[in-house]
């Protein structure tokens, strides 16, 4: 009997099912160097404990993102192993901020199966939450993905779709205790522009580009020990490319909106998220962000905006989105609707 | 006079000669998060911090391998700078775990010294051991490499040719202090098999396969700070093409080989290795095991497995290792023969 | 109104102009290790906490160079991003060591300004210093590039050409308060050459070379938090190559310059440096110095050289540095004029 893993298939989830996904991990100073070489990061409240501090926190807290990477990639070989496609996030909440020393679990809950018309694969959701030592949430999220079945002619379960936010609602999100912005130092920050120079609809174009090389997306997808064999094996597809991983470029546009949104300094929520076309070393990838909400929070000088970024390959029109069938253009790699705190 | 270093040649060493190792190295987080960056490792007990300590450790140790990296780096410019080739290892031990913050230092005896028929050069056997910055012993071993001779008119010393141990035997492992594995979480480490899950003559196919870029190989083989021209000077060989150091698909293979073998979570010894053929960037290397010996030791719940792990070119049959005349088969990577511990 | 920031350009420089720069960035153990990990760097005092010790010091500094980049990214938003080129370095003096844990930020002074002839551009100077956590400057240096103008019927300001030191007196050097190099271990450090064994016009050809990847330097320059799309966007240049940071170079031939220059521990000022011709990946680096002065310094045993490193791509004659007509060869990258400290 072999003893490596073949993942599992559509028929062998089960709604309430619980994972809990393998290999804890600590996270330390050298995540945080890694991550800064990996993304054009500048957001100076993951860059300086200095200025976390003057911020509230007892030091500069990972990037909310790689909190988030590392969560997702424990789960991938339960979830995601004979996956087809990762189709969609919804409900995701960054829920505690993640220090170096910190260690990182992930359990996952099945909330939803249904099986696909040709009977060949089915569609899987899980809520995923990652905890730290001390057995508190940090984040959790809604992901879906498509999951091939093992044989085509086993039976499929009453099909269970769950009923989803359509975004986080602004009172449900979390800023982490003792953040306060009303001494917030713009100048050190980047830039002047706070939560009420943003408005509804306003679209910003982070100008900065960054082309992928093959080494970096392994490098980070590694990081997150995520194991999915399509980023790091090239000889599975005919075309001989390796696919990126999703979160590569999650991350990388989220780093590009740096320009135009410096001041967005953690990243509260994750409404909704697609990979719209796969991604490939060799592209280059650039970013603009449109304003979908504003609000306000609890905490002192701490303002809420709702995002939408949209990673492209170099080159796409300005601001373009969906096609005339109102479906995401061929050079679209992303569109993220999140919401990020910001100095009010 | 020139400064710089030309390298010692085969007619330069003594049996008996002592070699201090030039630059001490202290190590820290950061190299914990670029070994798990370069290599897809997984195992929990280098991974967490809370299971190491959950299974006897006060911390998560430094990856065996990279330890064994650090210290054979720090050998290069006395040994092998000049070396033909590699030839292979014996009774490689790991003494004491490393953890970050402790300093390698690193010490070789030359124990074997044989001309070669053509007289142009001559083969070199050293016992390298390294140090921590307590002066204990974290890890030996023995290895023998082809040197040039400067001049091949240079009088041969008297052949030596040391007796090695065909393995390292079981009873002599060392086991980290307070190492127990009577707790150990299945679970959470990510696969069921414990010491008596496994028979000697099984194989495992470890399934998984990496495709190495040149940025991934010179990254690591700079960070054991080892020097070898080859790994890093495109204009070297007439194809340009830059030698991997033969460590770098060590650490790839046994990191893939948690796919099967994710409990085996301390490397306790290297029996013998031998780097087969070249791996160079572009080439795609999966890895297979087969279970040689079985033994106890006296840790609560720790068990050894002797193990045999081959890497090879992707595409490679099935377990395949010799060819017909008994000589490692073209596609063969790394013949890595050397003891785990796993919980019983 | 775009919020993304389009750099500043000639007109909007005044003489005597204080530039805050943005994003604090805290130094840890993690940037350490890659910074090993991209430069095959080895002197002992910046690898091992306990040679640093052994020499005075609480524990292993940043590499000074490591720290002058990051010093230097934080300056690229305000002075070069509509640079033309980089034209020199002067005065540029390492005044305390960076050690993991502190916050660097860095403020620059304009201190000269002058037209081009053609009035579509001019010369920016700037004296830029670094500060850690306590306010304490860590080091300083005059930098002057060529900056678009916005428009080239802008009125030019009257031409200030600061007057800068041909090189740091000796006796301005800064050594690091404690360093005493009295008791040093040579065989620790790996090469037994000590300040007297230098003698001024001497030159080392440094050996080892090294080829570039892509990957690499774009970890490097985004470690720094450097921005400028020139070095990550391979859209920009017409050929579609991604020009390499100065900066990379700079430590790529410090780096290979332990080959002959182990025991020139720390940096200490930058008396002159020009990036003579443009770097990209897949150049193999060579390097060599020239012994351009000595001195002695009041701490204990530690001596200074000033050195002239010069980096070019592999295969250009040795030693060669400028042509007949007194300019820089077309294989010479870098000719840095520098301070370091040796033991006496």
């Amino acid at each position: 009997m072999t003893k490596t893993r073949a993942g599992s298939f559509f028929e062998d989830y089960r709604i309430g099912q619980t994972l809990v996904h393998a290999v804890p991990r600590t996270i330390t100073d050298g995540d945080r160097a890694l991550y800064t070489a990996l993304y054009p990061t500048r957001f100076a409240l993951a860059s300086s404990d200095e200025f976390a501090r003057a911020c509230g926190l007892p030091r500069s807290p990972l990037d909310d993102l790689a909190a988030f990477h590392v969560v997702f990639g424990k789960t991938v070989p339960d979830i995601s192993l004979n996956a087809v496609a990762n189709l969609g996030y919804a409900e995701g909440r960054f829920l505690s901020p993640v220090y170096p020393g910190d260690t990182l679990t992930a359990v996952s809950e099945v909330i939803g199966l249904r099986e696909t018309s040709n009977r060949r694969s089915g569609v899987l959701w899980v809520r995923t939450t990652g905890f730290n030592q001390q057995g508190e949430p940090v984040l959790a999220y809604v992901r879906w993905v498509m999951v091939r079945k093992r044989d085509p002619e086993a039976p499929a379960p009453d099909p269970v779709t769950p009923t989803l936010a359509e975004a986080v609602p602004a009172l449900e999100l979390m800023v982490p205790p003792g953040l306060d912005f009303t001494r917030y130092d713009f100048a050190l920050a980047g830039e002047p522009y706070r939560w009420s120079d943003y408005s509804i609809g306003e679209r910003i174009d982070h100008v900065d580009q960054v082309t992928i090389e093959e080494a970096e997306h392994m490098l980070a997808t590694r990081l997150w020990q995520n194991t999915a064999k399509v980023h790091f094996d090239a000889t599975i597809r005919d075309d001989g490319r390796r696919l990126i991983y999703g979160g590569h470029v999650i991350s990388l546009a989220r780093a590009l909106s740096f320009n135009g949104l410096a001041n967005a300094q953690l990243v509260a929520a994750i409404n909704a998220g697609v990979h719209a076309n796969p991604c490939f070393a060799g592209d280059t990838v650039s970013a603009w962000s449109e304003v979908l909400d504003k609000a306000e929070t609890l905490a002192p000088g701490v303002g809420a905006l709702r995002l939408r970024t949209v990673a492209t390959k170099a080159g796409a029109p300005a601001f373009a989105r969906l096609d005339e069938a109102g479906k995401h253009r061929r050079e679209v790699l992303l569109d993220l609707d999140y919401w990020v705190l910001i100095p009010m």
